[in-house]
């Protein structure tokens, strides 16, 4: 691959910044160790974060690619640094859930831990000042923040990633309890997974001892949140180059 | 009609008793003056609101009957009674909104008295310890509580009722803001409009002068409560008997 040149910084967010680079249609992201929760309210950092979890979504980029995903990853391009291609992010966040934890545990009554008997997915949309609300289509709709199509074609992608990564975390023992998905617009038009797939946007427990591997860890102050993200990636099987 | 004996209190809600009768198809919902709001956090009591929501939801009802939508309701008893079909309420609020207000404004954050460009219709989940959460399709089918063939009826059933009712109150100056909608299942088993139609359950404003005349006076201690609800009843047509 040819060197791409890293431009000015063209957005900052609470844990990734992305550049410009000397290609029209192609970002580099670079992951960083700044960790929050809860919209913001709690801010801190988790040690190489930013390395751990850029090697896990390239882990996860590829197979998902591999799998017939559409992504906007084009390559790891250094320990923090990933080269993806130009989307316009959908203001949407997608969750999928397989067991009840977090805001849904919350919202319907359901025990943490409680096995869901159907896959939930929900969208929220992406507005910190208001906290980030579920929305269904109808808001969606009249904020036009999608279309009805790729309202539907993003639930469509999230469930088929469901099935694709619960499978494939099943023989490394980890339990795929829900995630968060964004999608973009590439300057084709076409809709693509973007952002990234790591212990920030998933929650990951082990399949025996039902432990945390997540952001669950900071958020609720479980200690040893470093080895967590640590574990994930080793049992993806990358390690830290 | 022949007279129908009022049995033992089924059941009390904030606003309405309901009575068992004589008849296994067929209960008595009697009005109550009780006013709450914010989910239970502030009572109070509305002078003759009883009497006012059974004139204005028997005018309703009848008018949505004639119009091909079919109802718990049978007839009006009394003063404060009213003769229902037995149903089996679905633990869902589907609310339709035609401008934002409230918890919409709310959510999405848009001013008060904003025109949608489309409607939006909602569900939430009936449950007071959860505070009436928001719901989507996924969460009612996880927690059964409404087939997917019911929800797309009552979002059918909602919309339908929205044209109707706009329609109507257009010719006496009322703008219909948004209103909630609650449906059971008849001893057929068929999904019908039940609860109630009122200024608890609508926002309801002049079309002129935007003066609010439903419970939002209430919540809102906007004053002249009563008289707003009488002002409903009026417009209607209808007269405290």
């Amino acid at each position: 691959m040819m060197t791409v040149i890293k431009g000015e910084m063209l957005y900052e967010g609470k844990a990734k910044k992305v550049f410009l680079t000397d290609r029209d249609d192609q970002y580099i992201v670079e992951f960083k160790d700044d960790a929050t929760a809860f919209n913001g309210e709690k801010r801190g950092k988790i040690a190489d974060k930013g390395h751990l979890n850029n090697e896990i979504s390239t882990i996860f980029f590829r197979m998902l690619e591999e799998k017939g995903i559409p992504t906007h990853f084009i390559d790891r391009l250094s320990e923090r640094e990933m080269l993806v291609k130009k989307v316009t992010i959908v203001p949407l966040e997608v969750v999928v859930r397989n067991i009840a934890a977090g805001s849904l545990a919350k919202r319907l009554g359901l025990e943490e831990g409680t096995v869901l008997p159907k896959t939930v997915v929900e969208f929220y949309y992406k507005d910190d000042s208001l906290g980030d609300p579920l929305v269904n289509p109808s808001h969606i709709d009249v904020l036009e923040l999608a279309t009805a199509e790729q309202v539907s074609t993003m639930e469509q992608y999230g469930r088929k990633i469901n099935e694709i990564m619960k499978d494939y975390l099943k023989d490394k023992n980890v339990i795929l309890v829900d995630f968060k998905l964004e999608f973009g617009i590439d300057t084709q038009g076409n809709l693509i997974l973007a952002d990234e797939i790591s212990p920030d946007t998933c929650r990951f427990w082990d399949a025996e001892t039902k432990e945390k591997l997540d952001k669950d860890r900071f958020r609720r102050d479980l200690g040893s949140v470093e080895e967590a993200y640590q574990e994930i990636l080793r049992r993806l099987g990358g390690t830290v180059s």
